[in-house]
């Protein structure tokens, strides 16, 4: 049986990689997600298990420890961090699976997963990412330049990324990350497998 | 302006190569077909310009002497090639182009152009090659045997792809080319002018 594949997708603030994202699964539910473990409370709306684990400290340092992560980040004195065990269950067993991580994240991952195949989602221009930013009324001016800035340092890495996706058009980046996900299974070097059994079997 | 692309197909006889092509260009007439030059005579029912231009062997010696062809091998007595020019005068215009070669005129592509995106179309089985190769009914055991052979040859070398596609079900394939098609694209080493175009108004 073929293996299957993870998929890392980042994306800064401002992309709208959020939303590319809930309407991918919302088309291929037969994709898995990989679900976080972090340190911080949890949130009015938050649902244990659904797209965090919340655990104590130990509990994360312990996985630390034991190399039970994939990646792990430090954000405002707590742990957020991707579980091994499930990625690795989910590809064993030939599916598809989606890890949605920062540009540190993804970079730790590709280390340890070379053969995972990263998506950036990218805004269609900086006039767009600063509109986006500062559209959301919620924020301070100040607030608003960290953002962008933190924005602009992930884009400055999107090109250690296999695919970037524009986001200009939603329908289009939703259509352009599935069709990445349905090629990807055609690059030469996964299917040495057919490759090997007919020269095997042009042997006989 | 964004450039086009070359995409070097292959496939050995019984792949099922060139249905699965002229099913590509029917469905996407935009897409340039890369004319060979070749030196032997014209057959009944082809057209100079059609798939060949038909030149001489003076012609063709003066084009390798002038570095003019991307690829060329000789087959028969006879010299095959690709002229350069069309491919490039194509590509600055930001028009894609398919050329169908053998593994070597694709490994000699690659050689001049390592940006060109290669394509192996596969048959989905040993067993099925054989069959598709002995179903013509017209020619001798040892004429298949040598075809067999040939397209073992050719198989052993799809590793040196970027895609390989099975054609099991036609239109599958035909699908599968078009996506890779679309998706190449978004590779990220396409995408530096947009990032250096953010980056630079960043720093505004």
């Amino acid at each position: 049986m073929n293996k299957g594949r993870l998929f890392i997708v980042s994306g800064p603030s401002g992309s709208g990689k959020d939303t590319v994202l809930t309407k991918v699964f919302e088309r291929k539910p037969d994709i898995a997600f990989s679900i976080s473990s972090i340190t911080r409370d949890m949130r009015d709306g938050e649902v244990e298990g659904q797209k965090y684990h919340f655990i104590s400290r130990e509990e994360f340092e312990k996985m630390i420890t034991d190399d039970a992560l994939l990646e792990h980040n430090v954000y405002v004195d707590n742990y957020y961090g991707t579980p091994r065990k499930p990625v690795e269950d989910c590809i064993n067993l030939g599916g598809d699976m989606i890890v949605e991580v920062d540009v540190n994240g993804a970079a730790q991952i590709r280390e340890k997963m070379p053969e995972a195949v990263s998506v950036f989602i990218m805004p269609p221009s900086f006039e767009v990412l600063k509109e986006r930013l500062s559209g959301r009324g919620t924020e301070t001016a100040e607030q608003i330049a960290e953002r962008l800035a933190n924005a602009v340092g992930e884009i400055a890495r999107s090109v250690e990324y296999d695919y970037i996706v524009v986001n200009d058009v939603l329908d289009d980046a939703v259509e352009d990350l599935i069709a990445i996900m349905r090629i990807d299974r055609f690059k030469a070097d996964r299917q040495t497998e057919l490759v090997n059994e007919i020269l095997n079997k042009a042997k006989i």
